[in-house]
């Protein structure tokens, strides 16, 4: 799928943090997609409606990005183009569950993807998650992507040891990464992104399921090159670039 | 020219994106110049009045930034020093359309530095640009140069394949760079204040011309210890940093 | 007492600058802490209260980043968590005078991390910063910096060439790190916000030089890999993630 994403090239407008925008953007050149990150109010409705994916993260949210979060929110179901959002450090702040609950509310959003704190967090699940870390809890991570994916009619995709992606039918698992992946940050949110430029070729949980394998294992690659969280971070942007097709390894539907 | 950069040391304000601010930075430290970001309405105008150089960028635009640039380049008028506008996606949404032509206005520019789209959607020309990359279209890129630099009596610097340095008078085609720079976030945008840092040493075409040409080989020689572009961009600050006076090719005037 | 940072793993609360974010946050990761930036007032009294120390960076301070501040701060105090400051180019503006000088009034400020220019910013002494530069002037520092500790009751560090430690009290006096540093957007911050992991496990004067001294070491280390700023940057989180225990070079209390 990676060759149709880099024939395609497509636009994906990126609201996202401030911490992360530079490596964001990076990877998704890496990729073969091209970025444009903008979040004036007064002009994500027409970014939104240029370009073929939308991407939002609330790593830094404030009051007015999520104003033009839920602009180019709208304008994205409008135009029909896929929507991804990455509800970073989700049970961190009772505001960031707020802005995420009215997201979910007032925009159709394709896919989620996060870790499985902030997986439970949404779903209101007990869980020792602390500040955008992924934490520990007890639950059945899959069971709760279910009930998300059902809940809110979407994909959800929950990257972690294991790699969950489900639309609430489909269950995929995934095994692909490093542990080195959660020492350099912003590795998730661009994950949030490629898996918005996957979902331009097809909108399924195939193509997310796809993404999140391809993304493995360019960590996989990199990881090979360096274990340490410098080094690993410059040999995955490489990684991105000159990767061509991943080997999926499906999991079943359950 | 680099020389005398390096011994002037220039202090450049820039008001830039938050997508490339961190590139931007290291790039100038590296260049030999020294950067100072500031964006907040309260001080811009005291940060323009201690520089050598304004150098603005609308890249993630917002009413607060737009404010502040507006304050910056009057002061930096006021003081007589260069101020070079990056148009950053141009074409992408009229509301950055609409503050270019403001700027253009209230503020007196020495100098802009963009590329192809960027230059056709300040001039409406037919271009087809996306989102933030150059885009192509069928007009001759050096004639519109021309015509620019005279409508708004400023130098004009548009970058690609070829670079064209204009001040409606002569003109500087330089062949210098890789592709690979396309690959890597915020080279436009660094390239315009370190054009911003060659214009405290001489506010001339001459100047901007060279630091396009400077930038180019830069480019080069980063490409020459690697062409990922995750790599590429270590490598080009290094090459920022080691490298000494550039053979200038100049174009001919027309 | 790198040991300790890395089996707390400290939450560290960072208001801090678009420019440095990046590099800021993958050092943290690397040291061993975890950090979570956020800056809007709706969240930061929560953000601060899960944290185990704040770090605020006023680098590209504004009007709403500078509210949060202020509330993040008092909710540190309320807690009791340390809080350190970064006055990023105090001299710069009176801008950022006035609301360091409001910090300092409203928060209870464990320790400032800054350079000798910042320092005799704030101490109003006369001194030749220019922008965020360090600068030079004549005063001696020591002196300054004890004066410092003693009128705001807190730990003053100013690093340079030679780096001083002082609660108003006990001096210590660091030579460690390389020139190279200051070729680097952020050392600072990022040492500002290592100084706070540090002051989680012991808040005293001992604690931050030895941050300090960790810090200059990890620079040492980085620099026998490359001396260009661009690998440089890239070798200092390496060295980061792969350093342990420091030798601490203590200096005599006066």
């Amino acid at each position: 799928m990676i060759k149709q994403v880099r024939e395609k090239k497509p636009l994906i407008h990126c609201i996202t943090n401030y911490v992360v925008a530079n490596f964001q953007a990076n990877g998704m050149l890496a990729l073969g997609a091209s970025p444009v990150m903008g979040d004036e109010a007064e002009e994500v409705e027409e970014l939104a409606s240029i370009a073929d994916a939308l991407s939002l993260n609330i790593g830094t949210l404030n009051q007015r990005s999520v104003e033009s979060m839920l602009i180019a929110g709208r304008a994205a179901n409008t135009k029909g183009i896929p929507v991804v959002l990455d509800p970073v450090g989700a049970g961190a702040t009772s505001y960031r569950l707020s802005v995420i609950d009215q997201i979910l509310k007032e925009v159709n959003v394709t896919a989620i993807r996060c870790n499985a704190g902030e997986l439970a967090a949404i779903m209101r699940k007990d869980w020792s998650a602390k500040g955008v870390d992924a934490g520990e809890g007890e639950g059945d991570l899959t069971s709760i992507a279910l009930e998300a994916a059902k809940k809110y009619g979407l994909i959800v995709a929950v990257t972690g040891p294991v790699d969950i992606v489900t639309d609430g039918d489909i269950v995929h698992e995934i095994q692909a990464g490093r542990q080195v992946m959660s020492s350099v940050t912003g590795m998730g949110c661009l994950l949030s992104s490629v898996t918005a430029a996957f979902l331009t070729v097809e909108q399924s949980v195939d193509a997310v399921a796809e993404a999140v394998q391809f993304y493995g294992e360019a960590g996989e690659n990199a990881a090979a090159v360096s274990y340490s969280p410098g080094s690993f971070k410059t040999a995955f942007i490489d990684a991105l670039y000159s990767m061509n097709e991943s080997k999926i390894q499906k999991g079943g539907s359950r």
